[in-house]
């Protein structure tokens, strides 16, 4: 993982188009995420811990780490997107594998296969406490390529 | 769908148990989400449609609609769960089959088989415009039922 | 599910091409897997338990369960594909929620939702002893449909 | 993956264990599948391809692949469950990424979490021809760990 975070970063252009694009995600503002890392076909986005993200337990409810993992996922299949063209999430199945906690969680997106039409990524989420990594949850995510219309020049995703 | 609107309610104590549980969600207050409908194995959390819950679209994020799918199919297994027991989501899966619009969707989590240790949801989310429901996600949810520790007695799910 | 017995059947010429793409299944034949109702939308395919299909303990193997019901979702799917497009599954995932024991098994895949690209099906396979039957697994599937190349004019699926 | 070739084996009690009960899967003989190594964590099985494990187009069956995928998991689980154990598949995801086409096709589960009561693989299915090795599916497996009844002394999954 830590290797990962020694990936070039995409190039500033690509870099630009996924920010936008996250910039105008209500939910991602609202929860309070952030992309920290933008390589090619791997994206990072981290979510503090606070009261506005928990479940009942007080730990992170497997619908912000979801959410965040979901994102990550959709824009490392953007990086390697053809020109114009949007990705949608077709669908994901993840496991919680332990209670997200610490200061805050990151999802870490990778493309394990980018074809014509769809795209596979792994989803992984890590609870981090004092820089220690620990796996709270994978996943796996389909997503699908789809040609902008002409009218949307400006949506990257 | 409709039919499960006419389920008879589960009982006050599941019904006051569940809503403490979800009252304790930071995420699910934060969200603007509601439990609508407590049945024996089946519950319905409607989200509003609002800017703070949008991806780049404006559609309502899935992550969003993920969030309001796996506490639907929490709190449905928790109605059938033995005594002194939490619900733990294990893993689940979905499908987004249209974009999720409307004044709000709707998630219903209906327990399709409950064992001793595990249960099994499906999960479908809708997309409702005055009146009209839409079939917007599908998916399908492992739950783990864990005896609850003596600390904890107050700990619903 | 006694419903979808009653479903009408695909016209002669869908049942006819479902019928030849099965019989080249090397696979379906050597388990001894059959297709017995073909309607639109919905596909259902028996097999009958014998030692060849067991797993460890003697009830049919989840790999033989999930092979058919790999099969009835692709040809549900077909049923409602454009003219001269194959049918590929993309995903699918499936939860096993009893021993699949009986006389045979028999899995139905119904499609949920079928669009330009993907369809989405639901997968059951049911165990049947006498004529009773019980739902020992239940999944759900992504498919893709593919436009058929000039060189493979027989190619149903 | 190379790397998991040179992983040290179970020891010998572990692996007589397991062959014992692969060899009880009727299946996989009737497939003529078969375990090539048996680390801590990691199971590999081989299925040679022949004309009896095909889908319509001559390449494995997803539903062979699945099988063989899913032994593997459940068996690379089966190697760290505790004593008087045996293992259930709870479920599966997989996502078929390329034709599964070559000499054999080879799965490889490993365990990724591995609990009280329930473990969690990451499936991985690769064609192999001429020794080059070329991922073909790649999944996610939740399984549960069942405490062997006294009855069943010699039930090893």
């Amino acid at each position: 993982m830590e290797d990962q975070m020694r990936q070039p970063q995409a190039s500033p252009e690509v870099r630009a188009r996924i920010q936008a694009s996250f910039d105008r995600q209500g939910l991602m503002r609202h929860l309070g995420a952030r992309i920290v890392h933008i390589a090619a076909g791997c994206v990072r986005i981290v979510l503090p811990s606070r009261p506005e993200v928990t479940q009942q337990h007080g730990y992170v409810h497997a619908g912000a780490s979801s959410a965040i993992a979901d994102s990550a996922g959709g824009y490392a299949a953007f990086t390697l997107a053809p020109e114009n063209t949007s990705v949608l999430t077709v669908e994901y199945k993840i496991n919680l594998l332990a209670p997200a906690e610490g200061d805050h969680i990151e999802a870490v997106g990778t493309v394990l296969r980018s074809g014509r039409t769809l795209a596979v990524c792994q989803l992984e989420v890590f609870g981090v406490q004092d820089g220690h990594r620990s796996l709270v949850a994978t996943g796996q995510q389909t997503l699908m390529f789809v040609k902008e219309r002409a009218e949307q020049p400006d949506d990257q995703r």
